[in-house]
Parts: C-alpha cells; structure tokens; sequence
C-alpha cells in the first residue's frame, strides 16, 4: 500500500511547459497531502551549470486536502535537473525527485529532468503502435509472381519458422507491404494508428537488418512503389507510418562495404572499422561478420545516411514517400567503438536532419540496454527498451524460471517479480529520463526479438500485461499477431506468419485488444495525465493518471485480491468492482474508470 | 548491523587492474559468504559500447568461509561499467553493484566502473593534505616591508575576520609563502605530506579568486621568487605542493578583462561572455561582477591558460616552480554556459597538459554540487565536494537544526542524520565513481568555504570526525588550523588566522591529529585497501580496509554502544574495546585494529 505522499510528475498538472527553450523559466509544481504534515516551506533546487540554485516556492493553496506549491526553473541549459525540498513546520524535511521521498541528500542523477531541445511531434504521445515484420505479415496478390533471390529459402505461409541455424535469416515467406495494404481494415477495426515496419530494405535475410542498400525498397517487398502505396493508403486513413534504419552497420553486401572490402583507395572504407591495412578483417556488430559496424567519423557517411536532405533519412521521409519517422535499430552501439563515442553527436546531426525534412515526424531508438544516459531528449524521442515495462511484465505475469529468454536475463530464466517488483522497475527505467521521453517509450510485451507474451502468460493474465501497455505513460506497442494470441518460444518463433483466413479461435482476443486500445485512444487522461501509483502489493497494482479535463484510475491483478481504495469513479472497462471503497476481485482482472480533472489551485 | 553479504570493491583485491588500456581484460573478482547460500553460477555483465556483455564467472575457492569467483571485463570503451549477476543453487537471483545488493534488476548508473584513461599519479592516494589559505596563515618577516595596496583594509594578526559586507574581501592580513616556509616543522611533526594552497596569484582580495593574473605570484605573498622558496623547501621535506586556480572566471581586474571590456577589438574578447555589442555586461559567477566568466570557445585562452608548453597551467608545474598539481576552483561551472558545456573538453585538455609536463602530478577539482558525471576519471583525479563525506559527518557530529550554513541545504540547517544516514550518503555518493576517483576524493571535515567542524562538534566527538576522515577511502584534508581546534562560524570566519606563539590550549588536539595521521600514513591497507561496511547503528559505524598484507578494523562512535563483532585483531590507535567478539564504548570513541591481509584463493 502506498500512502498519500507529495507527488510531482512532468505532466502539465506539475510543469508549465515541456518544451522550454534556454533561458526561459518553468513553473513546476508539487502537490502534498495533509497527512504529510503542516509545511514551512517547499524550495526547489536545480543545477545550472551544474551548480546548485535553490527557488523559492509559493504556496497556491489548498484543493481536495492536498496543498499545493509552485517554484520556477531557469532553463540555463539544455537540460535542468531538479527535485524539491519540503520542509515541515516542526523543522524535519524531505526530499522529492523522480525516485521517490527521501529524507538523505538524494543524488543529481535521481533528479526531476527538464530539456530545451525541440519537441517531440504532438501525436507521439497519443499513439497506438503495431509493429509489422513485413515477411511475415501478409502476401499480397502481387508477391506470388516475384523471384526468389538467391540466398532465399522460400516457405510456405503456414510452415513452422525455423529457430536456429544457417537458414534462420535466409526463410522467406514473401510477406510484402501491398499485403499490409490489404489488412489496414483490419488495423483499423483495432484501432491502432502508428504502423512501425521493421526494414524494408533490400538485404539478403528476412529480417532485413542487413541491407545491402538504402536506396530503395526491396523489390521483393514490391519496391518504391510500394511504400508509396502503402504510406498514401495508411495516411488516407489516419495511420502513421514508421521505418526502420540501421545506424549500427550495414549488411555485408552493402554496395559500400562490397566496394571497399579489399579496396583501401575506395571512397567508402572510411564507412568501416577496419582491422587490417588490407581491408579484410574488420568490426561487426556482435562479432556477426555479415554486419560490418558504420564509422560516424566519416564526413561522407554521415551526408549519405544522417545528414542534409541528400542523406537516406530525409529521403525516405520527404515526398513522394513521406514516412513519419524512424525507429533506429541498434541505437545503443551506434557510434561506439574502442574510443570512439559520437553516439550523441549522430542521434543530434539525425533529428536535426528530420526537422529540416519535417518537424512533425517521430524518432524511436533501441536500447537493448539501460537507456538513461541517451535519452534525455536531445535526438531519440523515446526508446524501445525491456526493462521498464517488458522483463518486469514478463515476471509478475509470465514468469518461468526454466525458460531462457531473448533480452532476458542469461542464467535466471525470467526472473520472479511481485507487484513491488514492477512498480519499482518502472520507476527506477523511467525516472532518468525527461518525461517528455517516458512518454514516448515504446511499452511492449514483446516484438520481434522476444518470445510471444501470450504463449507465456499465467492464465487469464493476458488483459492484464495489455491493460497495463495500453495505460501506463508510454506508446502501446503491439505487435502483429499479439492479437490473434499468437505464441512463439523465442524470437524467431515469434515471427511466425499472421494466420489470415486461417480457423483460429481468436475473437475474445482481438476483441478485449480493440476494447484496451479504444480506452487508450479516447481518454487524454492516458496520454497526457500524470502518473501516480495509489497501490502496490504482490498481487495488484493500481495507479490514476490525472489531468485538467479527466481522470483515469487502472487496477491490475494477477490474482483474487481485496483492498481499500477510497475512490468513486465510472467503470470504463473490466469487471473489478469497487464498492464502498473496496476493491474485489475474483482472480486476474484489468479495469479503469474515470473520475473528475485536477486543477491545482 | 551489516549481515555478511557479497562483496565487490575496485581494490587490488577485487579488481586485477585499476589502470587498464582500452583493449585490454581485468579481471574481477567477489567474495561471497557461506550464509548467501550454495552458488550454482556467477555472471559479469558489462555493457561495451553500451551493450550488455554477459562473461561466466569461474569459482577460485574457498577461503577463511568467503567464496571467491572471478570474471573478466574486457575494456572496450574508456568506460565500463560492470556488475554481478550471482545466481544461487535455488534458482534465485541477486546483483551486486556500487550500490549494493538488488533482487530486481538495476540501471546502469549504479554499475561498479573502470576507466582506461591515463592513471592517477601513484602517491595521491597515499596523501594527507594540509590546506593553508595563505593570507591567514603566518606573516614572515618579509611581509612588513610590503605596500598595502589601494583595494585592502590593512588587519591585526589577531583582529576577528569581518563576516558580511564589502570588507570582507578586502581585509588583508599579509600572510605570504614565507609565512609557510616558516612553519614547515609544524606541518612535518603533524605528519601531513601535500599542501594546497589556495590562488597565489594576484588579485585585488584576500581569497584571490579574483586573479588579475595568471602570469606571476602575487607580491604581497613574496613573488615568484617566494613560491620557489616555498616548493623547494617543502620537496627538501618530502612535501608536495598544490596550486589552485580558476577556469570559471578571472577577476574583473584581470588584464583580459580590462583589454577587452568595453573594446569589442580586443584579441582578448573572445575570453569572455559579453551580453551587449559594446562589451560593457558580462557573464560572471552566480552574477558576481568581479568575476567575469570564461568562455573556452577560445583556441586562444585555451593556449593561454590550459593547452601546451605556454600555458598557465603548464609554467606553474615546470621549473623553476614545480608544482605537483592543482586544484580546480568551480571546476563544476567551468566551461558550461547556455548552450555551450565544453566541461569535459577542458578537463581533458588540462590534464593533457599537465601530462606533457609532468605526468607525475595531481588534479583535483572543486564541485559542490553531486560530482559523479564530471568525475569519471578523464581529467579531474577526484573531487573536492562536500555529499559524500563533509555533510553526514556534520549531521551525525555536528547537527545544528538553527545554523544556515554555507554548502549546507537551505531551510533546512545542518540536517540530523544517524549512521545509517552516514552510511548511506558515503555510499550513494562514492559510488557513481570509478574506485581510483574515490580514493582521490578529498574528505575535509571544513574548508575556507564552510564553518569550523571543531566549534560545532558534539562534546568528544572530534576523535570520531579525524579518525574518519583519515580512515576512508579518499584524501584526509586538514584544514590549517584545524589541529588548533580553531573554530569559525562560517566561511569568513573560518579564514581565521593561525594563532602561532599565542597561548592556545590546543595540545591535546595537535596530538590527536598527528597520531591520526600517522595512523593513516603508516597502514597500506587505508590507502590501498578495500572497503566493506561491517556494523552500521545508530551512534556507531564499523568498517574494515582489506588489503594482501594487512587490514584495519574501524570504529567510530558518537555515544557508548554495545554491538557484536566477531573479529580479533591488534590496537592501533583509540580506547575502544573488544572482548570476546562484544565491542564497548563509554561514550563517542574513535578506534583501529591492525588484522591480517586478505588474499583470494
């Protein structure tokens, strides 16, 4: 049980502006609870120039028992940390920032984070995203006439994927993007409208993170034309459309790494790290030799691929193309390598690139690693990450301890957590970055890397782990055939084709997914609401997001529970009762309901 | 009380190298008690090129009930961080990083670290410093015949400092480098071996923050020809000698300034952050006029004053002056400015420098604010800042709710805190650093900057504070003065003269410092050692430094407590004492114990 404490998000109750510019000044409010105790004073400090600077905060009031302070902060650089200093008429203190109350001097790092660099497009926050690896989605009319390259090792719709060895990345099943035109209907009735597309390029696997160009769509997928059709199709009904770039390295038959593997005078083997004088030998992403690692130092990569609107990522985004954005795989490496780190320095040159192109467009990195430190809003809009959402999902709601787990954790199967366990991992991967960014993380129970969630989850959890995608801060993600209950073991598994026309008993499924996904798209309250946890224990979470025009309280269980929680509020979805403020349910359960806005005083 | 848990520090015992290349593997090792439970597998996960590296553990053995297993880290990056993954024969998980023990996965910021650039010099972490503010240190007889310049308001050696006002600045009372010279044998008998000294170039203060030169020592403290005498002097003892100067900003007398203010022309312009076109306002230190601000956009000032052969930092450290270091003054604001943060860039190229002249030389930094991002080890060797050690023992010795306090926390006077809350600011402030920054970091119990710990300790309690500050990891500071018991209500106040040859009843205190110090100077194991938490209560905190030839058991009391501890070793220095495994104080009590050396199997 988590008791009233003083609360400050970046949510617009808390901070009058997301997207200061340098130099000007934020308000930024804490709201404390009469059970905290009479309050002297609230003072905030902050670290301009890395120098501590204290503001004194002004007391607004009192509203439904909570009191309510406001101090400002003086944007003096691009990113301002700062947490509060509450303290009691009786003298003793506490701290606020983005882990919690303290009364120890609290570290820089756990501060509450402001960015005045150029905002994220408006809509991010308020999407629903469906991840589509185009082999495996859907064959259009148009994919039966088409060669098989050859490396190739063509399948049938309904055989099996392969899970490892030398034909893993070389089983083709001609999935191709006038077959995602042909399901939009579906993706429709969904409700989801930010369509994320793994690469698209031509490469010489399935999943195409090996390109050999980025020049043009892969022909097997039906070429430019292709993603002409399906981007003026998706937009024509109100999707969004993401690519997929890899910024880490390219495929080993990459027209640059082909022409100077072996050539020193070539003018692309400043691309590559190369080992030998002979340019044969050379860095890989992971040691795997058909991924040849991108050297950023090179003035003429970065016009080719991140820079100027000649460069790969403008191309693909201005017409006649017009994608919405990138998703940037491999994020974490790219840029790094022995002393190498221009990492920051590629994800800024990027998005500025994108601005020039069009502002209104997203940008979504992998970080199979903890993400702090390159997500604080200066290029990457928000992450697609595991640890805040997913592996702590994964624990309380599917836990085996016999399973090794892509992006898991070697030697522990899926670790065990409780409900405290999730709250805490959500706090702890995603209280270091801007909220801005937590907005704009990608909350996924699985993609194309992991195993199917549903193939793994305790039963009647499912609703649940969507429950908590579709309303904890974050773009809901789900992935092509999570609706249909798809199961995989692993995450070539997990690519397994969507089963289109096949008998599959997946009605209550895609049902209880569109239901989620409306509650999510129709509730401002689930994009821009604050987030406040109300109630932890091992076996239920609730927590309300709060904004000025509405409320939304969520409760998730993974088992029959009973606890106290004294709100009155109108059910939204699920079947939890609250009466008398009581919170019963019989086992696993979701729900959300509506209460009034908060407005501070 | 500390249960026996696993245990990892960046120690030789721990760590195979502490100053590896990039490229290069070190091993790491844990110890792990028998009461953890059966290991199945211990794992090290690295993150090279910020991507989890996973690298099995193999078991050593057993030893003395502690088993040990070791890894390896391969140093990919500058920058590795590195934790522990130790899975039991159960199944059941635990990581161990800086900030100890977790059963849910934990962020990269709190991963132990070890760093591939340029080592430290050998004999700093072996130092003990005495910190001579050189106006109040001692008149030599040279001082009478100097001039009083225009800007001073001549003061009596025995006059009390003025605390507030324009004076305060400006009250000068003649202290100079002959004065130290004079009292060499002081400082040898109390067994200190580094003076830092702080600015010696000429100003128009006392502090001489406000240098109007870069170029030549002060007059009014002997010349140039004085701080040859003095490094001299002090070498022939075995002293080192520290320089402090300030890359945040020259003093508005500086002759870059005055060339430049009002003189947009001027070469030396570019120096500086003007807010008009006719260079009339400027950007200075927490909006201090007296102090314009540096803008290190400048090749040119950076020539000047950090990079190559010409520049200040270089001719201080050269001959004739030798120099073995600096300290950095606002290193924390230095080179961060709006959009502008060139931190570590200067830091860097400082260091470089100093290098290229002699790369046996020290380079400590000044930030009062939470240091670990600026403190990786690239530049700074360790910090002079007040988290991690200065304030808890002030507010487990020293807590005053009723006194503001400069580097405190406003509103909020000198918080209380127990040894819990001791124990847990030196952990959550020494972790986010690599190990050798630790042991560079300077633990002062006061400095020119704060009040005098010795007019505010709880009745006996000195002991306590001395003894810690010379027995954990970092560098024990005296402050001059503060073997005298001088005490001071604040900064100002501080900056008291040094009442040589008046009566002083200061004996006692002059004899715990010096036994103290020779405590630390004498036992490898406090400046080599490890560190390892053992006892932890209320009024008493116990910890033990391992090292291969030897280990000393720490005890600091602030009351008389009774606790168990099952070690047995020989007395060095306190009257505490241990029976049969049960410790007993009467009162606060400081103590060490000399036990054997700790090896690995």
């Amino acid at each position: 049980m988590i008791g009233a404490r003083p609360h400050h998000d970046g949510s617009p109750l808390y901070v009058s502006d997301d997207a200061p510019s340098i130099g000007s000044v934020v308000q930024v409010r804490v709201r404390i609870p009469a059970e905290f105790g009479a309050v002297k004073s609230v003072t905030v400090r902050s670290d301009p120039d890395h120098e501590p600077r204290w503001s004194n905060g002004a007391h607004l009031g009192v509203r439904d028992g909570w009191s309510w302070w406001e101090a400002d902060v003086l944007m003096s650089n691009p990113q301002i940390g700062y947490r509060f200093l509450i303290v009691r008429a009786d003298g003793s203190h506490e701290w606020l920032d983005a882990m919690g109350s303290h009364v120890g001097e609290s570290s820089d790092a756990d501060d509450f984070r402001l960015v005045a660099y150029p905002a994220p497009p408006a809509w991010g926050r308020s999407s629903v995203m469906y991840q589509i690896f185009p082999d495996r989605f859907a064959r259009s009319d148009r994919a039966a006439s088409r060669h098989t390259p050859p490396w190739a090792v063509l399948a049938n719709w309904d055989d099996e994927p392969i899970h490892s060895g030398p034909d893993t990345g070389a089983q083709l099943y001609g999935g191709d993007l006038d077959g995602v035109i042909d399901h939009l209907d579906h993706l429709e009735r969904l409700g989801v409208d930010l369509i994320y597309l793994t690469p698209f390029f031509p490469a010489r696997s399935n999943h195409r993170y090996d390109a050999w160009s980025f020049d043009h769509v892969d022909e097997l997928l039906g070429g430019d034309a292709a993603l002409q059709r399906l981007v003026t199709a998706a937009h024509e009904r109100g999707f969004r459309v993401l690519g997929d770039l890899t910024t880490n390295h390219t495929g080993d038959s990459h027209e640059w790494f082909t022409s100077s593997r072996g050539r020193p005078d070539a003018p692309e083997s400043e691309f590559y790290y190369w080992l030998d004088d002979e340019q044969t030998n050379y860095v890989s992403w992971l040691g795997v030799q058909s991924l040849p690692k991108l050297d950023w130092k090179s003035r003429e990569l970065r016009g080719r691929v991140i820079e100027g609107s000649e460069s790969v990522v403008a191309k693909w985004l201005a017409e006649p193309y017009g994608l919405d954005g990138w998703r940037i795989d491999v994020a974490n490496m790219t840029g790094r390598h022995g002393a190498d780190d221009l990492n920051a320095d590629v994800r800024r040159t990027l998005r500025r690139t994108m601005i020039e192109v069009n502002p209104d467009t997203l940008l979504l990195a992998e970080s199979t690693n903890d993400t702090a430190e390159d997500f604080q809003g200066d290029g990457w809009h928000g992450q697609m990450t595991y640890a805040s959402f997913t592996r702590p999902i994964w624990g309380w709601l599917a836990h085996r301890p016999e399973t090794p787990w892509f992006f898991g954790i070697p030697y522990a199967g899926i670790p065990a957590v409780d409900g405290h366990g999730v709250h805490e991992a959500n706090v702890r991967f995603t209280a270091h970055v801007p909220w801005r960014v937590r907005l704009h993380t990608m909350n996924a129970l699985d993609t194309h890397d992991t195993a199917r969630f549903a193939g793994f989850a305790h039963v009647d959890t499912l609703p649940t782990a969507v429950g908590l995608s579709m309303t904890l801060p974050g773009i809901p993600v789900v992935f092509a055939g999570d609706e249909f209950a798809l199961t995989g073991d692993d995450g070539e598994h997990a690519r397994r084709p969507i089963p289109w026309g096949r008998v599959v008993d997946a009605a209550s499924t895609i049902d209880m997914y569109t239901s989620l996904i409306a509650l999510r798209r129709s509730h401002i309250a689930l994009n821009d609401g604050g987030m406040r946890w109300l109630h932890v224990e091992s076996d239920a979470l609730a927590f309300i997001r709060e904004h000025a025009d509405e409320s939304v309280l969520v409760i998730a269980t993974r088992a029959a529970v009973t606890f106290d929680l004294a709100v009155e509020g109108t059910a939204l979805v699920g079947d939890i009762t609250i009466e008398a403020g009581r919170v019963r349910t019989d086992g696993p359960a979701f729900g959300a309901w509506q209460l009034p806005g908060v407005q501070h005083p």
